[in-house]
Parts: structure tokens; sequence; C-alpha cells
């Protein structure tokens, strides 16, 4: 199933919507099947850095194929798998990365980063139960 | 003069429907004054890559503070030159980067890839000329 | 407001100078607004990397808009959040990154390194004490 | 003989103060012999990518000990060669870019971009002239 830029941008706008109303300044990135950039943006007020953590829990969640929280609490016993997670470039596994599930199929993931990462993973949790037109 | 993410985000989106009833599946970003991604999305069909020059475009476009094709129409004529700017890995100076001035003041700039230059161009200045409401 | 370079380097120079008094082989960076490099030195007999820790300073305290001491304050007991935020390659959060406010706007960042990181956080907080014309 | 980050802020400080006289919004950059960053500075109107195309104009500098100028005259009459040299990330071969020569010994390189390279060498040629004091 397609995942249609539309429907990424969607949830990218509730995360900043939704992070406003929690005094946070969001920064949300959708990626494909592919691990690849749909849509994002981040409140003028977010660092920049922000962006590019929001993607890497995307990557990571769809990499993973499952929330960032998730992975993290398979993996935080271990320092050893735990040091050569969080060091890959590519990857976030801080909670605020959810895959997203269409008809039982992950057809992509999205990121959230600019709070603490449980605000970010309770604004990521809020979002994608109001679904992609929410 | 702030540049927030809703006028970002309207820019983005206005690309993507704008190319998409010119048949071009456009990605978009748009970047702010630091030349840092504000927001950004890409359609569905169009390649992951278009993403990454649609950013590199904007950031030329903020860098000299002048539209992409303005920039190559300069140093066309110099092949050394030519060389030079289009091997700059954090810069692309095809048509289709542009800088967003309000006010008289350059808040940020935008850019477009994903057709053939001249279209991202076309695009972008019917973009623009709508405003970030567009 | 507009950062000019001159400002910028007065910064660098006086922090080369403080921390020569103090014994100290400082390199400092000055970001503007949107994180790019502005100015920056290292004393001769510096390492070439506290060049590129010094820079990472400045754009973590500009990023988050705090000092680094202070955003490192807030993560360090939590090691998750601490190991995130300290393998991401553009941000270093060791004291010594401080933004530079003027009338209350926060127009750039400084960052020291090259000492222990309290002395880089001395030296840094003694050189913006003297504002940019120190 | 060591070259100190005293003589290279000089040099960078003339490279902008020249630039400045002849309506040049310059970036400079100067490097120690083992091409590392010691000094650099743009103005705060010149692009930022243009502080790394001076960094990179330098590093070419130091490696061919030679200005950048003589070493485009050498190869620029061969596409292969060209293309290799102007594609390498590290290197700018752009004119502009010159050995610091103090008592027959190179000891760093400075390198400058911000105008068009004929108004970069030509600047440079200046502010080595009148010397690191200058």
């Amino acid at each position: 199933m397609a995942f249609t830029v539309s429907s990424a941008l969607d949830l990218v706008q509730s995360a900043i919507r939704v992070g406003a109303e929690r005094g946070i300044q969001v920064a949300a990135a959708v990626v494909d099947a592919g691990g690849r950039l749909l849509a994002s943006a981040r409140s003028e007020n977010s660092g920049f850095v922000n962006l590019t953590i929001a993607e890497r829990k995307a990557v990571a969640a769809i990499n993973f194929k499952a929330p960032t929280h998730g992975v993290l609490d398979m993996i935080k016993a271990d320092p050893i798998l735990l040091g050569a997670v969080t060091t890959e470039p590519s990857l976030c596994v801080l909670p605020g990365g959810f895959p997203i599930v269409v008809s039982g199929v992950v057809v992509g993931a999205l990121g959230l980063a600019g709070g603490h990462y449980m605000q970010d993973q309770a604004v990521g949790e809020e979002v994608l139960k109001m679904g992609p037109k929410g």
C-alpha cells in the first residue's frame, strides 16, 4: 500500500500542533517503507538539530519495524548492544519513533523530537491514535 | 522577522499541488535564514534523492541570497567555476531555488526538484507569486 | 539584529588571550543565529580537533538556546539521553558553549575547548562578561 | 618555524578589511603546515558556504605547496585530471589559495572566497604582500 505525502504531512502537522498545545516545540519527520524522508517540519522555535533526531527516530522505527521505546527496552540492559546501536549515526532509539501501520502493513514511520523523550513519545502516541487525517 | 513553520508548510504543500497539476512529482524544501531545514515533503512518486536536491537548492538560494537560476547564469560561461560550484555537496545551483523575501528581508529559501529544472523553476515562481498562504 | 564578524573576532581573540593568561591553549568558535561559523581560531599549541569541538559546543548552545553546562545538567542523570546527545556528531554539550545575547536576543553562540571543560566554561564566562569589545 | 594564531588572525582580518574596501564580502581561512584550521572568519554578509570554500582553497595550497591558481593552470588542460581534482571534497583549486612562506619555509596557507575568484586572488595577493602584521 502506498503511503501518500498528504497523509505524511497530516501526521507532521498534527505532531507540531499537539506539541504546541502541550508547550513543546516539536520537530517531526515521516519516512516511507524504505526509510526515506517523505515529509518533515519543525516549529520555528525548535532547534534545527531536532529535525535530524526526529528523522533518525523514524528511520530506527522503520528499520526495526517497532517503536523506538520498544527497541530501547529490549537493548538497554546490554551495554555492548546499547553502545553499538546508540552510536549508529543513521538511527536514534530514544522514545518518539513509531512505525505507521495501515491495514496491518507497515507503510512508513513517524519520528518526533523537541521535548523530553517521554513527551515526544506521548505526542506521537496521540497523533497516531488520531490517524493520518487527525 | 521570524518565518513560521506554518508558512513554510504552506509553501511546500503549494509546490507539491502546483507540480501535480502540471504532471510533475515535486519534492520541496524550505530552509530558514540560517540555511536550516524548516519543512520539506515530496510526492510519494518522487524519487527520494529529489528531496536532498530540493534542500541543496534552498541552501544555495539562501547562501547566495539569489535564485539559483540567477547564480547559474552568472557562472555557467566559466567551466572552472561551474565545476567548482556544482561539485560543492552542500549546494545545488540548478534552477528551482528561491530566496523567500518578506517585507524586504530574506527570511528563508524554497527549493524544488522532481521535474526538469525549467519546470522546477516555473513551479517555484508560481508558488512564490501566490505567497505563503497560497 | 545582525551580529558582526568584528564582534565575533573580538570574542575569539579574548578567549585565546584569557586562556593564555591561565595557561590554557584555547580553541574558540563563534556561530551566527543559524549555527553557521562566523569566526574561529585556536592557539597554535592547541590540538586541531579542539577547534571542531569548540564549534560543536557553539552549535549546541545555539540549538538549545542555553549554555552547554546547563544542557548537560538537565540530561546527565539519564544515561540513555546522555548517550544519545553525546553521540550526535553536530553537537557537543560539554561545558564551554554559550549563547551570545544582545539586547535580549540570541544572535549567536560562542564555543571554547582546549582546557578541561571546567576551565573552558570559566574562560567563556569571563570573556562574555567583558562583552564583544573586551 | 611555528606560525602563530596571532599572525593567522592578522591575515584573516586583513583579508576581510581589504575585501570590504573593494566591496567584496570575504570569507578567509588560515591553515597550518598540517592543513589544519588555525583561524577563520567571514563577513556577516558573506554566505556561510564561502567559509568552507576558503578553507578548502587553503588546504589545496598547503597540500600542493603552491597557489591554487598555479595548480589550476597546470591541470586545466587535462579534463580527466581537472575532473578528479575538482571533485575531491577536501580541496578547492579555484584561485584564492596561497601558501604562507616565512623565511623560505611554507608554514601554512591562506584561502579566500566570497568574490569572483579573480577578486579573491587579488585580495589574497594584496594581503600577503602586507605580511602577517598588515
